[in-house]
């Protein structure tokens, strides 16, 4: 029996009554990381929820992150995965957006409290009451497992459509490296024709932040502490330039000529350089995040207005729009397709950067139950 | 002789031929930091120029760090000022915008290039070219000497008009302290009715943003280490509500409440507590400078996109606008009015922040020719 608010009690429901639904994923149990096979269940579709048969899924750093407990926040088991896509299998009475058959995708959040200032102004990403794909406490008390998974129900309102012309594999990564790149480079203006775009570091957010910046018809830099990168962002990805960052030379030479900087480095580096590639009032956008605080001499932020801004994903009406923008301009990541049973390796590989530049996961074609 | 651009030769101007108009004020010879009556030259008022009689001028801490060298760059003799006012004693033949017995002040800036990215968004504040009131070389190759001084000599486009409204000596302060705080609340949109502004330190800064954020119509909350400052900052101030920064509680309690923070703290300080502050967007614009680099957890902006803006006074046309709106806002410096020869003992008071809330110099009626 459990207490409600008016004081009444009402039975609890049991595990199988609250989530009937049988799932079968791949989870970690403990900060070894490592990912294994995992029976477990999922809610009925509700009135406002559709079912999706997961195709493909994306691993996001934030995965292994989560697997290993990096930030002390891990409720084991945990089912990793918010690069989600696939088709609707069934749909609930108030549905209107979906159809069965549909093709779509599920990012990074699953809910959200709805009346907060950040839900108000389409910042659910933001909103306190947050519900995340995996790890996180839903509504009904229990925790929500992510996509490396055969299926998942999901209130209508965090679905996104995908067009007909997106790759669903190339595509699932748009739904986090995608978003988390586009939703700040809108805010802040830097996607607009013209404008010189600075984008530290190439991995899974970076390469994404360049296709973005040349769709949106800007000068694109990469700015890169690896100068063998420079013909792959170059010649492959259509940069139109590249710093090499411990280059003082060059670094000094390209001093005040960028409108924005989109800074993809996670690691711990020198931000004043960077800062110095601003021109008057320009932004630097902070999307990885340093496990330590940065050194900020706050002198390169006063001599010509510069700001630091920070981001986290974006939200939900940002995330259709990127997805659309993506389509019409061809844009996907790169990808590299595995198996379900190749996620162990992948993690490792990701550990060490070895991957061009988002690993997903075949899961419709791969994940099997035992 | 002179080298000219063509390969030509012609005569170096002397000093007297350069800067023939005697002028006298009080400069600082070396980095004891103490000033004493300086005889020196002014140039004489070209056909863009206006010449003016000095009546008030405000002491900025700016003119402290420099006649100490705090920032290792005063050229000696320096002559500091640059919250300078007075009234108008001759129009260049080219000058369209004042006329003889206008009230005028004259701010941080002498002259900029007119021609780069800043001057051309209005923001000549971050000219790479800028020419400073004190302790810069003019275009002529010549240094600049500031407002400690009975008269000065500067092109039309450089000098604010002061309503007749506007008290000279109360004013003055504005033309540094006023348009620091003014420039980045109208930029990063902290001058709209209704939102919630927090203010961190009460000094010369920082209680000209309480006036202009009540003046906007903004609720605006105190931030500061000192508790004693309360009373002032709401019953005389007119600020809506107080923190204590070391107090959790109190800070806790405030968490994701402002729309904006004008940052004027120039200690090393924790900014993570000051971010947490912060709504969802929410800006803190940075105006105090650090001598050393402050301490950035990257989360704490990531986590709600919240950005860290510096500043550093503001353009011209901005200063105009900000001395028009302070006029019809009966907004002023609190100041306490010294003596010319009170100066040095002003400066030691400055450095231990013992001032409500700037010294400014009665020039017209004190400084006296030796």
């Amino acid at each position: 029996m459990v207490a409600t608010e008016n004081g009444q009690t009402k039975k609890a429901l049991s595990p199988e009554e609250q989530h009937p639904r049988k799932a079968f994923g791949w989870a970690v149990s403990d900060a070894s990381g490592i990912l294994s096979p995992f029976p477990f269940s999922r809610r009925n579709n509700g009135d406002d929820d559709v079912t999706i048969k997961i195709l493909y899924c994306g691993i996001c750093h934030s995965d292994l992150h989560t697997a290993k407990n990096d930030w002390s926040n891990t409720m084991y088991p945990v089912v990793p995965g918010h690069e989600i896509v696939g088709t609707i299998t069934e749909v609930g009475q108030n549905v209107r957006k979906f159809k069965v058959g549909n093709k779509v995708g599920v990012g990074c959040m699953v809910n959200s409290c709805h009346s907060c200032h950040s839900c108000k102004q389409e910042f659910e990403n933001y909103c306190p009451g947050v519900k995340w794909a995996y790890n996180s406490i839903d509504v009904d008390g229990t925790k929500t497992y992510g996509g490396y998974s055969n299926m998942i129900v999901v209130k209508e309102n965090f679905v996104i459509a995908f067009p007909d012309n997106m790759p669903l594999d190339k595509g699932a990564p748009l739904l986090c490296a995608g978003i988390t790149v586009y939703s700040p480079m809108k805010y802040h203006g830097l996607n607009e024709p013209g404008k010189h775009l600075g984008v530290v570091g190439l991995g899974g957010l970076g390469h994404v932040a360049v296709k973005f910046g040349k769709a949106f018809g800007m000068k694109v830099t990469v700015i890169s502490s690896s100068p063998h990168k420079e013909k792959e962002a170059i010649e492959r990805l259509g940069a139109d330039a590249f710093l090499v960052s411990s280059d003082p030379i060059q670094m000094q030479a390209a001093m005040g000529t960028m409108d924005g900087i989109v800074n993809t480095v996670s690691a711990a580096h020198a931000i004043m350089p960077l800062a110095f590639l601003l021109k008057t009032n320009g932004k630097m956008i902070m999307v990885g995040a340093p496990d330590k605080p940065l050194q900020l001499p706050v002198f390169c932020l006063i001599f010509g207005g510069k700001s630091l801004a920070g981001s986290c994903i974006g939200g939900i009406k940002d995330t259709q729009e990127m997805i659309d923008f993506a389509a019409k301009h061809n844009i996907t990541a790169d990808i590299e397709l595995i198996s379900m049973d190749y996620v162990n390796k992948a993690m490792e590989r990701l550990a060490k950067a070895d991957v061009k530049y988002r690993f997903v996961i075949d899961i419709g074609n791969t994940l099997k139950a035992a």
